[in-house]
């Protein structure tokens, strides 16, 4: 890449095919926000939705929202809607709790599939919850199962006779490195395992295409790169050859058949809808679609060209700024090993982080010494991946970080 | 009780120390609602805070709003709010996740407790996703485990040596019974068991002091009479002496000792905090919150005075206007036995059901043949009461429910 300015990557901006969608979410003015893969901004429209389901459906409507607005029908209207960000079919996805409640359902589906089969495969570097849901899980089924770690590298290779399953996030939450989804799935059930993939940092910011893979599970965040707002439901994903071959542990009465029989006995729904649980939280749900809504008016290709422009931007733009100051790349430069997103170590990542924030640059610490920078195709600019870039050179060449303020830790970190 | 009037109605509003309290929620005009027991009515305050939550919060602030507008205590400060109103500490309640989810952690960690007892002792007519939740377990840690399913009077005396956990609905979701919370806590405790209170037809509507009782575990639900809004996140207690005896099997990150270590170990948080899972529904619990903002500023033995007077209330206006119409009262006729609901059977429940629904009161059926009407003691007036029986009465002496329109069933029934 020739030379950087920040009038060059304006000129990306110019020419940027999605940026009149950058126009959809209420950014705050003077901010950069590099964090959309911790919270996603807001959705313009979404005030108003919400306000709708609050005001008219809720509150004059009453009890029956549930079907005169369709609350019911929306754990598998906005699964549908998320199938297509993945290279899911129609029916294969509903939205439903949270992440790790859904990857319970999967990991307790995907053992009992498998069973003669006691491993549950993962790699040391997942995300924390992955492996305690995989650890809760075992605590309660016993017998020989047991969740063995390795490097994120040797994870296909240590597939092995008794691997039920591997369980596997498709991005890093640290370092942004991207797994080959459908090589480690291929190689994983070649040796009879099957394979669930935790698409938190990849639905809405890189293409998945899980039936090209025919991977067997997937699990996936609503308020990350989907824009559902804080704390939004999450989403999983069954391969059709197994939705009728278990029924689920977490069997809640929306999970049944007919769940206004009110019988005694727990009869699974047909197809996808016998993940659902229990009484879906319709507020957050409806807010999640309308974050979706705006991912599918985007082209897959186009979001992850973009995406690789500006990781690529903010990578040079860095090294460029702020050379020998002590930041050492960990994401992969090669862009297939790449997610959404730009991590950097430095000895001071907290403090930096913070001054970071105090400038108006959002990025996030992760613990021990990671700076890590989200770039959400849909609404970062090319400036902003320059002027983020320019505000850490600055932040080390000048030591701005080193001041008490920035040391103090907070609750979340 | 003398001859019930609409005047008399009248008077008793007129007269109600909870009066004030229904202007405080956003009822249609011309609507006299009976089904807050399935789906609570929107408080004034809530439009107005969820648009600060969503706009200001997230829109404005973004991903800083975990730590600077607190979202990250919610589940326990929204805990503590609903623990005064089910005779319950501060620290000993959390919202979380919802009925379903809750009851899977609390019973595995009742038949963790209880080894070497193999039973669940439910009542067969409890809520169906009970049952379902306690199936889905049994299922996944096999063994001797088995649950049994007696007449709701038998629970008590059918507690023996094998039992591990009672499991019950404090207020029946068809029948409104109630059963004696305290008293069949030390029947079943005295032989050994442990007791499970589900009280999502209690919380906010009946007293309940599981403190009192000394009971071991309790849900609840967020979106009947704590009006938290459609789906909104349940809420769990776990009695002090068993909180940290316990790793519950669904063992998320945010339930973790240090959620933002993110150590690859699961390590419980203290108390009630190691049984939240994932990230909380932040919207949604924000709702739930204005909604038991709203119950702690009524006096709880007001609140039951009230309800039992509504109901009561109702029973006499039904019987005094539509007597010899084929109703059956199923709702028990003892205070010390009734929720805050009452029910009748009619061979032709759902149609007339439908023309009550038609005629703008509404209340719910339930298979096969009842007639379900709600009263929240926060909202309801008297003269609802009133009216509700006039329409039911009118609706049988005309056979006004007897149209084509009335008979034809919906998704959510």
């Amino acid at each position: 890449m020739s030379r950087l300015s920040r009038e060059a990557c304006a000129a990306l901006d110019a020419t940027d095919p999605l940026a009149a969608l950058r126009e959809e979410f209420a950014l705050p003015p003077g901010i950069v926000y590099l964090d959309g893969n911790s919270l996603g901004a807001l959705p313009r429209a979404t005030p108003a939705r919400l306000a709708e389901l609050i005001e008219r459906e809720w509150g004059h409507d009453l009890v029956t929202g549930w079907n005169r607005h369709g609350w019911i029908d929306l754990p598998r209207r906005v699964g549908d809607k998320i199938a297509r960000l993945i290279g899911a079919g129609p029916g294969e996805v509903v939205v439903a709790d949270s992440t790790s409640v859904n990857l319970f359902k999967l990991l307790a589906a995907a053992l009992r599939l498998s069973s003669g089969r006691s491993v549950i495969l993962s790699e040391r570097e997942n995300f924390p919850t992955d492996l305690y849901i995989a650890e809760g899980l075992i605590g309660l089924v016993g017998g020989q199962h047991r969740l063995r770690l390795v490097d994120g590298d040797a994870v296909a290779d240590a597939v092995d006779a008794e691997c039920a399953v591997v369980m596997l996030t498709h991005v890093n939450y640290r370092s942004g490195a991207m797994h080959d989804l459908a090589g480690i799935t291929a190689a994983a059930q070649a040796k009879g395992a099957l394979v669930l993939w935790d698409l938190a940092h990849s639905a809405g910011a890189v293409p998945v295409d899980l039936t090209a893979a025919g991977a067997d599970f997937a699990v996936g965040c609503g308020y990350k790169y989907l824009n559902g707002g804080p704390g939004a439901p999450a989403f999983l994903w069954v391969a059709p050859r197994h939705q009728e071959g278990f029924r689920q542990p977490l069997s809640g009465w929306l999970g049944h058949a007919e769940p206004f029989a009110f019988a005694p006995d727990y009869r699974p729904a047909p197809g996808i809808g016998r993940y659902v649980c229990g009484t879906p939280p319709v507020l957050s749900l409806a807010a999640l679609e309308a974050g979706v809504d705006l991912l599918l008016a985007a082209e897959p290709a186009g979001l992850r060209e973009k995406s690789l422009r500006l990781t690529e931007t903010f990578i040079a733009a860095v090294e460029q700024q702020a050379p020998g100051l002590e930041l050492s790349l960990l994401t992969p430069r090669l862009s297939e090993r790449r997610g959404s997103q730009v991590s950097f170590r430095h000895a001071a990542a907290w403090p930096v982080m913070q001054a970071l924030i105090a400038r108006g640059v959002i990025g996030d610490f992760r613990a021990p010494d990671i700076l890590r920078f989200g770039f959400a195709p849909l609404y970062t600019r090319f400036v902003d991946a320059w002027d983020a870039a320019a505000a850490l050179a600055d932040i080390l060449k000048t030591g701005a970080w080193d001041q008490p303020d920035f040391h103090r830790r907070a609750a979340v970190t």
